[in-house]
């Protein structure tokens, strides 16, 4: 059995050897070779492994499949960046901003076509696994365009952002799960409780963002507190204070962009408690979370098996509300 | 044996059942719909069924793999546009400039994943297919972004504009051949001599279009006379010319950017008369074009299954001059 960090230096060393990185030319290459490089959790890829690993060993179609994994979310990562006109990622530079909007483009097609090449290294199953990652990489591509969508739309409920940041976020998590869930070789019906755990996580790991970034320590989450506010992001706990205000306070709520940084982030953050949203939003956490850990028991293979994973779990889960 | 148009039409049937474009939202895949339905002539789909029924019958595996390769194809349409800043395709607004960048790269990004689920249908020598089809796939990229380099590099030879074009538009049209023929169960060998056919073909047919640009007649090819030129594009011609003329000459064709368009147009295609840039054009589709048609003469397989594709080909390289 092997833990997180074992596998995410094991990883480490594929990704360094990635044949489709060292093709030419280099104005196409070595910014996806940069991007690789600024890191990133890897959380994707260990999933994974780790599915893999609780029915057999970590064979060969296990890694190849995991980096296929983290080539695709990776090429989502950088068309995404040109989308939100994201000038950082991991801090540094994103492509279109370091190389431009062509490069930007292109880096990203490759990358979800070396995501293909790898794919297509497996023995086993690979009709089933194709069929499982496409139907996925069409839905993370569904979910960033209706997070674009949501910006200019004016009714966005609170389950129509559950079902996009489903899409956006959580299906490639799920997948990923599955995916190395099969080739360890487990059932049809284990498949799919990995599935369910995959995507719970996801849901919850992704409403606990937002809930951190209104109210959490930017200390402890080594962001701006409030971003999400000042970018006037749609996110769970403006669209439930919404839904659950009174006419007054949703003028009031649309009122507030007139406010200075600070003022505007105070007064919505009261906003949020005073409607409930920030119960609700923890509320919505705890129930994707329970969801997530009742998947995991339930998987059937011996507890020893399970440990990496519900280790990796917890503490993707047990951040700092 | 099926000639051209009733495989277009045939498949034309199949473009209209592509699952994917069902899905929802509308605003992906309303506008990946409104590209395919802008036609198009379907060369690269109809050379692969072409050249499965070279050696049997077109299979299923044959229309999935056809309808990956268009797809494929408009994807890099779709992305190509936004670099070029294309306001136009087929005489209609591309989909950046109808729906916006971010349905531009997300559209294109369907496309693509809609092109590997139609692959990951095929049943036989699936693995096989997707190798030709990713290496393939990269190579349409490095061409296009060496397509993008030549625009601000100021050394482009010849050579490396054959090169460029070779990735960019003829390895798609070879690898269309080849996967045809590979699903028809033919040898290596011949697999090897219709990629090669196919490679010859597209470099014979953009050097063509290079021609037809400066010297064609524009009532003939439905383009403006000297787009290219205008353009300032770093064509055969004037990369030959460059490559031939004294350093007065070389200055001259700087300057004539200065002139009004129909003088600047005039002055540039008597300058690729003079240094002898047009014969050469010509010599080298010739070359290209011979070397299609010996290499399908080459094919083993019987002359009446050969006839539809000597007929496609002979129409796609005996154009006007």
């Amino acid at each position: 059995m092997h833990d997180f960090k074992t596998l995410v230096t094991q990883f480490e060393g594929r990704i360094a050897q990635i044949p489709a990185l060292s093709r030419s030319p280099e104005s196409l290459y070595e910014p996806c070779r940069y991007l690789l490089g600024l890191g990133g959790k890897r959380i994707r890829p260990v999933l994974c492994l780790m599915a893999a690993e609780l029915f057999a060993e970590i064979s060969e179609d296990a890694w190849q499949a995991a980096l296929a994994i983290e080539l695709f979310h990776n090429f989502t990562l950088v068309h995404d960046d040109i989308m939100d006109h994201a000038p950082l990622r991991r801090g540094q530079a994103t492509i279109h901003a370091r190389n431009g909007l062509t490069a930007g483009i292109l880096c990203g097609d490759v990358l979800c076509i070396a995501a293909y090449q790898h794919l297509g290294q497996i023995r086993n199953t690979l009709p089933t696994i194709l069929a499982i990652f496409n139907q996925t990489a069409l839905e993370v591509c569904e979910g960033q365009q209706l997070d674009m969508d949501f910006e200019s739309k004016t009714q966005v409920s609170v389950a129509d952002y559950v079902n996009m940041i489903g899409l956006k976020t959580s299906v490639l998590l799920a997948a990923s799960l599955k995916i190395g869930a099969i080739i360890g070789g487990t059932s049809a019906g284990n498949a799919e409780k990995i599935y369910e755990l995959g995507k719970a996580l996801g849901i919850a790991f992704q409403l606990q963002d937002d809930y951190l970034d209104a109210f959490g320590d930017p200390i402890k989450t080594g962001k701006q507190a409030g971003g999400d506010i000042l970018a006037n992001k749609k996110t769970f706990l403006y669209l439930h204070a919404l839904e659950n205000c009174d006419e007054a306070t949703r003028t009031s709520l649309h009122q507030l962009n007139n406010l200075p940084d600070n003022e505007k982030v105070a007064a919505t953050t009261a906003l949020f408690r005073a409607t409930g949203a920030d119960r609700a939003c923890t509320h919505a956490v705890v129930t994707y979370s329970e969801k997530a850990f009742a998947a995991l028991d339930d998987l059937a293979c011996t507890a020893n098996r399970k440990a990496p994973l519900k280790k990796l779990v917890e503490s993707l889960l047990h951040r700092q509300f």
